[in-house]
């Protein structure tokens, strides 16, 4: 598949929003064909699966969503989200920038809420995805984290799944995303290309962050360009 | 687990829903506890999905569902169903009769939609569904199906998905019923203990049917009780 497919995961609070809009601008400001999307919810039906899950109680006040039956209702999202715009992207030689990849999401989160890393590895490799050719893992100190989630939160009026989370429960994400987890990293390493894994501290001036990850970026979608014409 | 876990599956028109009628009422006759239930669709959740499914654009016109994306939504269903519905009714040592397995559904009417197999066999057997104990499969001649279909829709409001489907496309799925497929069959076979599948020819009179359905059931029911007990 010509184009290339990156990845910006990491915890709430980690500044992945505000720099994939830097990198979209600056990208798209060299004449590069850019993509800049997300996980879950792009599509139509992921809008729909992801306020299911999030706010089932508007649909129907008795629905009851299990832990496993929430990642399966990720997973739909995510088969849809690969049909309907990651691959035609890609087949379109974008460059893909997705905020979050439902496949890591779903490893970390679900570990925290004790779902079975190995099933979801099985039922996310059923699905046989595009693999991601570059993968950056945002991280910022928790208590900076934790101070934007507060900030995006009293702006918004729905609220989020996770609002009402204990502070150990954020803790817990926070340490799974530097991935020291052997298990968890081997795993993730499956659904990225050449182990092509940077983690990026957001403590860097989002101007540095930015230029980081425009550089390695660009490089790597002109070397995918070269090999695809030679 | 105790309790017995029974399904019944078959073409459209099969007769499903009039022989577990009859069943359910039998066995509660006699003092069997019994669990009359259907996939996909039995838990609040499913119900929504089944909608979701059947009418996307009934909750958003633009809403766009592939295939793949189609089973797992009902993989999202049956996940639900197993933990909110199975699981308990088997704990609590009942009969589980149940209208489809969304398992066994899902092979034979996406093989006619060329989801692969395999994809679904992977994606099933991650959820690790209790083994069904007791399958059987329902046929009736395609016209006699074709007729008892047709009556049933023209009593709903709500047309099937499935409704608008030329005469073919039922004819290869009565055809898949008749199990001749050995990949297939091998494929339904991992999700039955024993390999205890048993045909069944629905141009015998309801009462013959029933009466074969319940003496199987019972005797089943009674070992697994007897294998417990020891």
């Amino acid at each position: 598949m010509p184009g290339l497919y990156v990845v910006v995961e990491g915890h709430d609070g980690a500044g992945k929003s505000t720099i994939i809009r830097e990198l979209d601008t600056k990208l798209k400001a060299e004449g590069y064909p850019v993509l800049s999307t997300f996980m879950p919810g792009a599509t139509k039906l992921g809008a729909h699966i992801r306020k299911l899950v999030k706010q089932p109680a508007l649909i129907d006040e008795e629905i009851v969503i299990d832990e496993l039956t929430r990642q399966l209702l990720y997973l739909a999202d995510a088969a849809n989200f690969i049909q309907l715009v990651l691959n035609p992207a890609l087949a379109d030689n974008k460059i893909v920038i997705s905020d979050r990849s439902s496949f890591i999401s779903s490893l970390i989160y679900g570990k925290v809420s004790n779902v079975d890393m190995f099933t979801l590895n099985e039922l996310y490799s059923a699905l046989k995805p595009p693999l991601i050719e570059k993968l950056f893992v945002l991280s910022a100190p928790l208590d900076v984290a934790m101070h934007r989630v507060n900030e995006k939160l009293s702006a918004e009026v729905i609220k989020d799944y996770f609002d009402s989370k204990p502070i150990e429960y954020h803790e817990k994400i926070h340490k799974l995303y530097q991935l020291q987890d052997p298990v968890l990293t081997v795993i993730i390493s499956r659904f990225v290309a050449l182990n092509n894994i940077t983690k990026i501290d957001t403590d860097e001036t989002i101007e540095e962050v930015t230029n980081r990850m425009f550089t390695e970026i660009v490089r790597t979608y002109k070397e995918k360009q070269s090999a695809f014409q030679a």
